[in-house]
C-alpha cells in the first residue's frame, strides 16, 4: 500500500491519532449541521424564506460526504469489505437521497438516515467503555431473543383476536371499522399509548379494554424480568471467570490481583478484545 | 395401528421428518393466507370490490381446515385426547365460526382464533430453544401467581375506590356518568394507557388524579420486581438441572456436588430433553 | 368466655374450621352482592327503573353487616384490638355510608369501600400462600421505603419545577392557565399517562416537553430497579440462612436437609411464624 | 472564628443539635408557603382577588430568604466553598426571581426553584438513611451511564429516523407539518405517552406506528434491566463495606477473608459512617 493510501487510512478510520480524531470530530459536527439543514428545510415558514441558502447547504454536505466516501473507498485494502459493512451502507444511503431528489421530489426526508453516522461518535468519547457497553446490550438482547421472540408470538396473537372481538363488539359506529383498525386499536392500548382516537364507547367494549389494559399494564413486567434476568446473569460472569490456582474459586472481582477466599495470587489472562463496531 | 394412519400421523404431529416439516411450514402459510382474507374482508372497500372472491377463498380454507381437522382426529391413538388438548380446541373452533356465519352473520371476525395454530409455528423453527424459553416464561410466571394474584387484588381494590370517589367529585357533568365509568377511567389512568375521552375537569379531581398517576407509575414496579427475581432465581437454579439418583429431586444448584435433600452424591449427566408442548 | 361466644368467635373469625369456611364465603358473596347493588345504583337508566329494589337492597345488605359487626364486637375478648384493627376499621365504614345518606344524599358511593372487606378471600383460598406472598411484597416495599421516598422527592421537584416553566413557555392561551395546572401537565406527561387535555403547542414547549418525556419514560426504571434487587434479595435470603456446621457454607436451599456442598446433615431451626394479616 | 459565628454556623448548618433542627424546620415550613403562594398567584381567579395580601407574603418572603443567605456567607470558614456549591447555587436562585420580576414581570414562576431547597428535607428527617439512599441511587446511575448513554444514542437515532418517515407517509394534511413535528410525534409515541394531539391516520403510517409503539413498550424493559442489574449487584457488594488496611481498597464480596487487590487479610470493622451531602 502506498504510503499516501495508508496516511489517508490513518486519518479517516482512526480514532485514536491526533489527525484521525479531529477528522471524526469534523466528520460529527458536519453530520449534525446537514441534520440541521434537512429539519430547517421541512418546517414550511422557514422554508419559504431560505429556501435557496438550504438549497445550497444541502448540496454542499452531499458533494462534501460523497467525496468522503470515495475517500474511504480508496483507502481501505478490500473495499468491498468496507462497502459493504454496516456503516459502508449508511455512508452510501446517506449521500443518495440528495441525488434521488432531483427526480422525486420530497425524498430529501430520507437524508435523516445520516443521523446513523453519528453513532461514529462513541469512537471518539473514550471509545472502549461505550462499545464495552453496546456489546453488554447487545449481548443482552441476543441472549434472550428466544425468550423475547416467544413473548412477542403472545402479544400479537392477543392483539389480533382481541382487535377481532372489538369490532364485533364496538362496530364501525365506535371508530373501529375494519378488524385491521381494531387491532391497531389494541395495540396502541395494549402498549400503554393510548391515542384516544378510537377509545370503546360501549359499556361491554370497555369492559373488555380494561382487561387489555391492566394485561398490557402487567404484561410489560415480562420483557423487563427476561432482560434483568440476563443482564445480572452476565454482569456476574463478566465480572471475571478467572479461577484462583490454590483453592479453585471461581467469579473474582474485575479488577481482582488476589483471590479473595485464600488470598493466592491470581494469574491474569489478556481481556479479550471486543471492540468492534 | 395400519401403517398408513402411521403414516398420516408422521405428516401430521411430527415436525422433524421431512414430510412432515413440509406439512407444517404448508399449514403456517394456510393459516396466514385465511387471516388475511378474514382481516381484507373486515374493510369496507374492499369487501365490496371482491366480495366473491374473498368468500371463496373463506370456504375453500375452511374446508380444508375441517378435511385436516378429521384427519388429526383419525390418525392418533385416543382421539379423545387430542380433541380436548389445547391445540385440538383451536383446531376446531378455527373451522366453527364460518359454518355459524351461515345462521349468524358477522360472525367471521372469531376466525381470527386461527391466529393460535400459528403458534405451531415454533414447532418448525428451532423446537428445542423455543419450547423451552416458552416454558421458562410461564414456570417463571406459574410461581409467581400468588404474588401477581395478591397484587391484581390490591389493585383492583384502588380502582374501584378511587372511581367511585371521582364520581363523586366530578359529576355526570364531567363525563364521569356512573361508577363503572369512573372504574374504568381510573383503570384507564393508573395503566398509563390515558386516552383521555374522559379526563378530571376540577382542581381536585386533577389532585386526586395525579395520586393515582404517580400510583400507577410507581406500582407497576411490583410485577416487573416479581417477575425480575423470580427469573434471576430460574436462571439460576435452571443452570443446572442434574436430578438426584437416590431421591429423584431435581434443580440443585449450580455448584453443587451433593443433593441438598438426601445427601447423596450428584453425578453430573448430559443435559435433558425437554420438549413438549 | 361463654360456651356459645367462644362458638361465635369460631364461626365468624376462623376460616379453616367447616362452618367458620361456609360463614366466610358467605360474607364474601353478600359483599360481593352488595357492591353491584352499589354500582348498578350509580348507572342512570337503571337507578330509574329499578329505584325501589335497589334502595330496598342496600338497607337489606347494610342491616346484615350492621348485625354482623355488632356480632363480631361481641364474640372476642378485647373489642378495642378489633375496633381499632385494619379489618374493624373496614368493616365499620362498610356501613356507615348507607346511613349517612339519609342525611346528605350521594354518599352511597363511598359504600365500596366494601371492596376492602373482599381482601378476607385471601383467608377462604390456601391461606398460607397468599398471606405469604403478601408480606413478601410489603417486606420488600418497606425494605425499600427510603430509596423510594428519595426518588419521589426528585421526582415531585422535577414536575413543579417543568410544571412553571411550562406555564411561562405556554401561557393561558394554551391551556396552561395556572402553575399548578402545569403541574398536572407535568405529572400526566412524566408517568406517561398523556391524557392530551392539555399539550403543548409551541416548538419550544413541545421541544422541553420531550425531554420530560424521555426523562419519565427512562426514570420508570429506578423504582423498578430498586424493587427488583430488593426482591432478588430478600428471595435469596428468605431462601434461608442456615449455616452448615461443618464446611460452614451458608445460603442453602429453602428445603435442604444436607450441605450441597460437603454433604453434611444441615440442623433445622424452627421457620419463624409470618401469618398475621 | 468567633463565637457568635460558631453558634450561627451551628444553627444554620447543622441539623442535629436542638437549635439546628429547629432552624430547619422553620425554613422547610417557609419554603413550602413561599411555595403556596407562588401557585395561588398564577391562578387568576385567586390572583384577582388576593392580589395585595399575595404580593405582600412574596416580598416578605423573599426578604427573608435574601437575609438568610447573608447570615450562611457571614457564617461559614470559607464563603466561595458555599456560594459555590450545589445548595448555594439554589439558594442564590430561590431569591433572584423575585427581584428580577420589578422589571421582567411574569418571572415569579421561576421561584418554584425554592422547591429546590425542600431536599433539605432529608437532614431532618433520620438523616443518615436517606442520605445512604440517595446515594446508592446516584451510584447505580452513575455506574450505569455508559449504558444509559449508549441506549438513548439508540433511541434517539430511531425516533429521527422514524419521525422523518412519517412526515413523508402521513404529510402535512394529517398533522405532520414538519421533520420535527414528527420526531416530536415519535418521541411522545414510543415513550409511550400518546397524547393523541397528532396520530397517523393512513393505514401505512398506522402500521409504522404499531411497530414504533411495540418497539417503545418493550424496549423500556433496557434501562429497567441495566439498572436492576446493577443494584442488584451494588447490593451484594455495598452488604460489607471493608476497607483493605494496607491498600486502602474499599468494596470487597460479602464472604472475602483477603484484599482481593493486594493480598491482605482483611479484619472486620464496625459499618462505616457514610454521611455527606
Amino acid at each position: 500500500m502506498s504510503p499516501w493510501r495508508k496516511k489517508l487510512y490513518e486519518v479517516i478510520f482512526e480514532a485514536e491519532t491526533k489527525s484521525g480524531k479531529a477528522f471524526d470530530l469534523a466528520l460529527i459536527w458536519a453530520v449534525i449541521f446537514s441534520i440541521g439543514v434537512v429539519l430547517l428545510e421541512s418546517v414550511e415558514s422557514i422554508r419559504l424564506d431560505f429556501r435557496r441558502q438550504l438549497y445550497f447547504a444541502e448540496w454542499v454536505f452531499t458533494i462534501l460526504f460523497t467525496f468522503e466516501y470515495f475517500l474511504r473507498i480508496i483507502s481501505v485494502d478490500k473495499p468491498k469489505n468496507y462497502i459493504f459493512s454496516f456503516f459502508g451502507l449508511v455512508d452510501l444511503f446517506s449521500i443518495i437521497p440528495t441525488y434521488l431528489s432531483l427526480f422525486i421530489p420530497g425524498t430529501q426526508g430520507l437524508l435523516l438516515i445520516r443521523g446513523l453516522r453519528l453513532l461514529r461518535i462513541f469512537r471518539v468519547l473514550k471509545l472502549n467503555r461505550y462499545t464495552k457497553a453496546g456489546n453488554f446490550l447487545l449481548t443482552a438482547i441476543s441472549h434472550s431473543r428466544h425468550k423475547i421472540i416467544v413473548f412477542l408470538g403472545y402479544v400479537i396473537t392477543t392483539v389480533f383476536i382481541l382487535g377481532a372481538v372489538m369490532y364485533l363488539i364496538e362496530g364501525k359506529d365506535n371508530g373501529f371499522t375494519s378488524i385491521p383498525k381494531g387491532i391497531y386499536w389494541a395495540i396502541v392500548t395494549m402498549t400503554t399509548v393510548g391515542y384516544g382516537d378510537i377509545s370503546p364507547q360501549t359499556p361491554f367494549g370497555q369492559f373488555i379494554a380494561s382487561f387489555l389494559m391492566i394485561a398490557g399494564y402487567g404484561i410489560i413486567a415480562v420483557p423487563t424480568g427476561i432482560l434483568s434476568a440476563e443482564m445480572a446473569q452476565l454482569e456476574r460472569v463478566s465480572a471475571t471467570t478467572k479461577t484462583c490456582k490454590s483453592c479453585l474459586k471461581e467469579y473474582h472481582n474485575a479488577g481482582a490481583n488476589f483471590c479473595d477466599h485464600c488470598g493466592e495470587k491470581l494469574i491474569r489472562f489478556k481481556e479479550p478484545n471486543i471492540d468492534q463496531v
